[in-house]
């Protein structure tokens, strides 16, 4: 894998639109700035045709979606998919209402995504898979976590991220896990946004392979909580823990990717 | 006190919605997690039916809280008093607009909250007691802050916790000052909104003593506040403090609990 | 210039009213109460007449402002207007939307400002002046941004603050840079934010003297993140950047900013 590319970026400087919950952007908007990628948030839809039309790609998070936001979504997505810019969906605690289930499912009906990045439980949810899950948790199940991130892959004929303990990556055919998924990332809320976007920004900055921006978005990410972890000597600290994950985004290597990233193909 | 209960807690895992003000989610959110609970915050009345039915508690912040999101509050706190789960109310700046005393005045008249927390500038208000508040400033007066939280708690047969340099808690008959209040607490902006969304996850969890429970939410977050502060030698430094208040809610253990709480029953 | 302002207005403690974007109003509300200054927000119209009345001074940060929030900005400017009250302008990303232009002019043409704060290319739109612009970033351009930041200021009779790697302040006669920019503020999303709200706060204190007092603003602001800079031994870091920024903003003095100030006169 060409991790060269989490330079790239840098230079590239992705111009990322984020529609975004209300309870994690600030997180969102400096680990999108941190990597080298320019963040953008508005709620308003009369500029989002504008706002897309300079975008490298547009992440949409369901999370705390209100209904009156529907158009600024649909408006977002349409304008993805008429650029043919990626359009990333982050599918928050899908499973825990109806009104949730029918948001995603209509975006995902109505629009091509480039990915849809969430935790297993979420992804398994949009798959048709029985899966507990339970608020922003991710629950847990029988079926492999991997054969959930491809099955929902071929669903949607997109590419799926299915966060957890290991991070499983699906193009459908494809599938890969990564272990480097450190301890202390769930810790924070918002980290699961923040990949999302960070999907988004790789995808815009390398939009010919989605699957590969997808697992270099998870490994730098994930690679950056294991340098913050580290900074910790491994205490369960999250305030610290938040703050050195930023310093850890800023400061990765494509050498300490190469050197600690821990990819499994599966398929 | 049963302090082993801040244990407990983050086995139990409570499930707190807020419908929290724009400013400070990220804060709450991440203190939520850090002593064990789990937290959700929607904008979407046409959700809060189902995502009230998964909760232990739920937490209103009338701080900026929008008029178009008035249903939002109710369809909370009617399902929180029909499901039985605690209800806690923050009045925020109550004093500052003829706005806010509204909403809350009708939110206490057609709902029965487990708990009110706020300053003690706020809570007089409430109990229609002359106190001098601004902004919010939790202000100054004559009479006792234990009064106040006692003749507030009486008024509306609630738990009232005022904070202030001493935390007031009183269910009406029974009155306790709390003076493990930190100096530099107050520094941070959220930090009484991360307070009232604490007691209503210690309320969830210990959903027949709500009295107790209050409690055990003020010296958590009190005694962590003195832990950060000893762990910055006390200076004033509100962005350390904001870091090492995270971190210590998420190691503090029941024996520091026990050693530093100052708890006076007062009646 | 008076450099023991800085000191003063913790004394004063102006309340400042900040209709704020969704994204950073966290780090907004606590810069401002960093510095010795009192933040309100609240996005409801119905209340904003009122909390005006209390206000020192009012901050309207465009950038991510909804259509359905203009009778809001409208009622907070008018009020500033009537009660002679500072009334700040952050034109956010102005250059990216028709919607965002059409806003910005529709506030500078019907409500008198007493500050605009942005970017060089944010304030080069406004002024009419060509200048590249994307996104959030400055941009660059051939025209001096003294003379920008001075245009500007005498089309809209008002001070106007052009930052960038130098801070140009110009009441459209006289025109200062302040050359104490530090390399790291821009790595933080929302450092222009504060800044803005910044400017309120101390013109709000210091109402006689606009254009002293956003020098005062720019110079604590600039000063606190060199502290912060030397603090991490020039690293790049942005969280530990963002924590420490909010630490010296608590801490700084009017000797540091008297020995560490680089204000160039221009005319």
């Amino acid at each position: 894998m060409d991790v060269e590319m989490t330079d790239r970026l840098r230079q590239i400087r992705p111009l990322v639109v984020n529609y975004s919950n209300f309870v994690t952007p600030f997180l969102v908007a400096n680990g999108l700035s941190a990597i080298g990628s320019s963040p953008i948030m508005s709620d308003e839809v009369a500029e989002a045709h504008d706002i897309a039309q300079v975008a490298h790609a547009i992440a949409i998070n369901a999370g705390a979606a209100e209904r009156g936001n529907w158009p600024l979504m649909e408006t977002l997505s349409q304008s993805a998919n008429e650029r043919h810019i990626p359009l990333v969906l982050d599918p928050v605690a899908v499973g825990a209402t109806t009104y949730r289930q029918e948001l995603n499912r209509h975006l995902l009906a109505d629009y091509s995504f480039s990915a849809i990045r969430g935790n297993v439980g979420e992804i398994a949810v949009l798959a048709g898979i029985d899966w507990e899950t339970r608020g922003i948790d991710a629950g847990s199940g029988a079926m492999s976590a991997a054969k959930v991130a491809r099955t929902c892959a071929q669903k949607y004929h997109t590419v799926v991220i299915a966060s957890g303990e290991t991070d499983y990556i699906s193009d459908g055919t494809h599938t890969v896990a990564i272990h480097n998924q450190s301890g202390l990332l769930p810790m924070i809320v918002g980290s699961g946004d923040l990949l999302t976007s960070m999907v988004a920004a790789f995808q815009g900055a390398l939009p010919d392979d989605p699957f590969t921006a997808a697992q270099l978005a998870v490994l730098e990410l994930t690679i950056a909580g294991e340098i913050a972890t580290q900074a910790l000597d491994y205490r369960p600290l999250p305030g610290s823990f938040y703050i050195q994950l930023l310093d850890a985004l800023a400061l990765i290597t494509p050498q300490q990717i190469r050197q600690q990233m821990k990819v499994e193909v599966l398929s």
